[in-house]
């Protein structure tokens, strides 16, 4: 027979300050164009100054500054024009005193200029000869050789996933690969004796089909992580425990979405607790959806056992997962979440001392609270985001302005 | 030699307004553990109701409610225990007047149970009889067979790109597959003369590498699509063609990051303006950085000709070329940008009738702005994010709230 449960729930906070384990993925290289997104192992320095050259930032003549000192509309200044700078080539006429070249945006100043005058302050006079009406100053029109990117700077740090940008500065500099963290890879295991495979078409009653594992598997890879559904286990703590251990060889962090029954979830934390040292971190988080959550770490792999019920287990991935999943992945400063602020539609009662996630809907800066039993997944699908009653809180009012963390 | 330039200026929001290709991407078939983040080509709706068979939502005992009525610790009622059901099984015994079938939390209900009493409320009375001591009311402790999605409902809508929860939704219904919006073939073709492949280790004087073309496959496989990088042309009116309309075959957007220099920047839409109908849409946008952009439609096929620098293009792109793309792939609803309020460490000089982009760090609630030449691509880099000066505003004073968009 099933009796009471106890459990020492640590807040969420508390799970996430403390719940700390060392492992972090290996190190790999990738190519560039395969790096969006992954997490350098290292900062990556320039191996050369950019631009490289001094470049014109505008359509027009590269001068010396000096021979446009005092000129305006009414005294314009009169330069030979002796060339022109080709895209892409090496500048071969030079500037001398008095004269001046022809320069494309993004052309290589020719040796002798320190400034581009912009072909808007400059008219033909005659044929070679161009009129200058507004003086320029040395660096005027151009970009210096290092301008963009000083010898030895840091292209991009370390532990921040690589954005588009990042890439194209990196590409820029000539860096076609670099050292990146694996995605970690995350071991997720289905159990319970009525969970049949999503893939099964008619269900006896009694049967459900796994969406935790897919949806879990959704989660990890946009954390980061590399996903590795090893299929569903019967309540059963040798094949448990046996589908563990083999999960531990070859996974960075290794999920188990737990059977709903209590019997089932004290199977799960008696298989962990024997898994290796150092063991269980907590039994039981004081969140809603969720307290029945286990942290471990045994033998270097973070173990994670997740409420029965889909939506639960969504939920509290989600919030105590996933930052541990970015931790081993290296990923020090984890990409900016969506979020909003909204006027709650109607209160939300919650108990002190305990974290709610309250599913809502989002229309027109109005968060309309999902409310249903927790293992109702279309809640969770429903939902445009969630909102967070603190542990202090004894529910939110109606009205209340909250934030809302979106759903992407 | 350069001359001025003229540009019929849209706003972006015009622009956005005005200019709407007919295009989509093709519809496709996938499995369920690849539709992350995929788009729906129509709603799906449930195979059949779910859970499908009335399920325990508690620890306890499945009872008829009239046996509980009226009971009260004081005056407990008292049921025979004639079963249990199993985990995935389907329950063989009923509960008939009088007596109790043991049930764990998401088995499924004995026949003649409309109630599950907490074990909670329960204590064994003598071997084979429990004590209930609060009654239950019809329902309480269980989800009805179709709780969670009545028959005929819609699971996941079209339109919206599928995330982790959809999927886990998806399965539950025994959702194995699903149409989908083909990931839209974005062609990126790189010109200039002076441009070169970023795998170039040595630059001449002159040379840049192609920076672009890798940032704008990021942005490209951000929001769905499918980047197809077509190399470098040189600023030759016959090559670009020759290039547009061999990747016009194959792809359903077609970008050109154009050569920096005017003359390339004509040639570019000289040649987009003879590919087909209806051709160009506009040739400038009232943004700063990006003016020189191009949106045109030619035989059924978008094309953007993106200004030459780095920094401009990937801005222009990401405003102006991502809706487009969502767009193309039936994406009516994109998911939410990451945003935040901050304050504006400095004054932000505008002009008034233009967008200016201007890109910020973020540090603890303070936008930083970084301003730099916009050729300088380590601006963006070092960027968190950007804030967007309206046309109609001269500026943003120092110290104003902002809203700034968060780079991923």
């Amino acid at each position: 027979m099933p009796g009471h449960e106890f459990f020492t729930a640590l807040t969420v906070a508390e799970a996430l300050r403390g719940f700390r384990p060392g492992r972090r993925s290996a190190v790999e290289i990738v190519p560039l164009d395969a790096a969006l997104h992954r997490v350098p192992a290292a900062p990556v320095t320039t191996p050369a100054p950019l631009p490289g050259f001094a470049r014109a930032t505008v359509d027009g003549f590269a001068v010396r500054a000096a021979d446009t000192f005092g000129v305006s509309e009414g005294l314009p200044g009169y330069l030979d024009v002796i060339g022109a700078v080709r895209m892409g080539a090496t500048p071969t006429t030079g500037v001398r005193p008095g004269t001046a070249v022809a320069i494309p945006t993004g052309g290589a100043l020719p040796p002798g200029a320190d400034a581009v005058v912009m072909v808007e302050y400059t008219q033909e006079a005659m044929p070679g000869t161009i009129e200058v009406v507004r003086p320029a100053a040395p660096g005027d029109g151009l970009v210096r050789a290092d301008e963009d990117v000083p010898a030895g700077a840091e292209l991009v740090p370390a532990g921040r996933p690589l954005r588009a940008q990042d890439l194209g500065l990196l590409a820029a500099a000539g860096v076609r690969e670099l050292a990146v963290h694996a995605r970690p890879a995350v071991a997720i295991i289905s159990t319970g004796d009525e969970v049949v495979p999503a893939t099964t078409t008619a269900l006896r009653p009694g049967q459900v089909r796994d969406a935790t594992a897919v949806a879990l598997a959704g989660l990890v890879a946009d954390a980061g992580g590399a996903p590795d559904p090893r299929g569903i286990v019967p309540d059963d703590a040798g094949l448990l425990d046996e589908a563990l251990r083999a999960a531990m060889k070859t996974c960075d962090l290794a999920v188990v979405s737990a059977g709903s029954s209590v019997g089932a979830r004290d199977e799960t934390a008696g298989v962990v607790a024997g898994l290796g040292p150092p063991g269980i971190f907590c039994h039981g988080l004081a969140i809603r959806p969720g307290k029945p959550t286990l942290l471990a770490e045994c033998d270097g792999v973070p173990v994670i056992g997740l409420p029965g019920n889909p939506l639960s287990a969504l939920v509290v991935f989600r919030l105590v997962g996933v930052p541990v999943l970015r931790r081993i992945g290296g990923c020090l400063r984890p990409p900016p979440e969506p979020r909003t602020r909204a006027r709650l539609a109607r209160q939300v009662p919650s108990a002190a001392g305990r974290l709610d996630v309250v599913q809502v809907r989002l229309d027109d800066g109005v968060a309309e609270p999902i409310f249903g039993h927790s293992a109702l997944l279309s809640v969770l699908a429903a939902a445009d985001g969630y909102v967070l009653v603190p542990e202090a809180a004894t529910g939110l009012a109606a009205g209340a302005e909250v934030e809302v963390v979106l759903y992407q």
